[in-house]
């Protein structure tokens, strides 16, 4: 994906930010910056398309470009019983769904929470964050025909939780553990990212409101996402936390603690890992 | 909610967890627990009840008992303009709603990732987590009929950023704040919790794989949400960090390292409140 490069989605109906349009990003870096920074997604479809009720279920998802696709798609992991992946059957997609390759509508979103935000008053109060939305059609991976593509699914899906580790775990997967997995592929229609992080925001009025600003402490709380010291599992041999682990940790922790705990996460890690 | 009673969810056909089953919790106090911890939640609805596309929005959601309700309610906090809070008409509500004060089908689902799982195998990789799923009915409330439970869900949702914000906030919101706020209450049908915490399981073959077992590393790397150093709004007005305000980081950041990382966070926040 470093190489990837930036385009925008198209802006209709469905992705457009009305509320605060200088928030607004339409471009690929961030909303695939964001989607793939996320430990988790929500996904969303709706199980019965003449019943309008969507579930929701937290997922791993993760953009990527296939090599020879003509674009980036959206790739979700899960297990065969669940029911977003059931296989379809023509009855159960939407009427406008001209035929069954063209998959059944879905949502994934994911959300990075930067700071709370305190201000004078409740109303004034918010968070900093990045968040990204992608509207897409989904369709099966076929385990024979798309072997390939559920192989690059799969790998990029591990490397998301640590970089490096699907080389440095037994891989390629055996018939068995490829029978048993499947890959929801999601064409991308549109898709747009919303980042604010102008911090404490008041209203003029308040501002001039002594009481207020005489007893109301205002400012931002920064919400850090860090990873814990590595524990090894009673079943693991390893004697060490592999070099690639452990610089993954420092690496995350210190993007991480950019807004306002660098020099304290920083110190944190150095407690760690003894440098 | 502390002295709420706990009770059981109906398991229903949508929010009964069907894979590992061991793993599913029905009860108010997990559910609750989990949607008032999350700093976001994803809130799933269809706009167009003619075409199943359902659409996700970050949101605040806060479950809690309105004085003299007969039951628990989740309340999501948003803006006017949001398509979320557009007043639904008649028409747009599904064909099997019976009248327009049934509300329209919603879904939250909110997450917290506790240990990334790394196992021999990338198809054994896993996270340890939190998850709880709310399928319910969403009616905006009125604001001037409903005038209390709007306090009570401004309240609820400040507090849930931080505890005794609401009091040491600029209050009660005035009038153009209160026309500016609209509160969708939820109606919960069903909800359920998923919560998975056996850290790494192997496959037993894999386990027999000595070239396997001595080259990967296996364990849990803790997934740790922090809050670092209030930091004040160039206009705050009010020299010390409240004490409400350090108690709650303490506390929250004492509670978030109980996986792994407990004695490097306290340490860390004696370095920064010098206790």
């Amino acid at each position: 994906m470093a190489n990837e490069e930036n385009h925008v989605y198209p802006q209709t109906a469905s992705n457009t930010i009305k509320r605060h349009r200088e928030r607004g990003h339409y471009d690929t870096e961030a909303v695939h910056s964001i989607v793939n920074t996320a430990p988790v997604a929500h996904v969303s479809f709706v199980p019965d398309p003449s019943n309008p009720a969507p579930v929701i279920l937290p997922m791993i998802a993760r953009i990527g470009h296939f090599s020879g696709a003509e674009e980036a798609s959206a790739y979700i992991h899960g297990y065969v019983s669940t029911l977003l992946f059931r296989p379809r059957t023509a009855s159960s997609l939407p009427a406008n769904a001209t035929h069954e390759e063209e998959g059944f509508p879905i949502c994934i979103a994911a959300t990075k929470i930067v700071n709370l935000v305190l201000s004078l008053t409740p109303f004034s109060h918010s968070y900093d964050y990045r968040s990204a939305v992608v509207h897409g059609h989904a369709s099966l991976l076929d385990p024979e025909a798309d072997h390939e593509e559920i192989i690059y699914a799969m790998q990029l899906i591990t490397d998301g939780m640590v970089p490096q580790r699907w080389a440095n775990s037994r891989t390629p997967p055996n018939a068995s553990e490829i029978a048993a997995t499947r890959i929801l592929k999601v064409r991308i229609d549109s898709a747009s990212a919303k980042i604010r992080d102008s911090g404490v925001k008041e209203e003029a009025k308040d501002l001039k409101n002594a009481a207020a600003t005489n007893n109301v402490w205002t400012g931002i709380i920064p919400y850090v996402e860090m990873l814990g010291v590595p524990l090894p599992a009673p079943t693991n041999k390893v004697a060490a936390v592999p070099q690639y682990i452990q610089d993954h940790v420092r690496a995350h922790n210190e993007a991480a603690g950019a807004d306002g705990v660098k020099g304290l996460i920083s110190k944190l890690v150095s407690s760690v890992f003894g440098r």
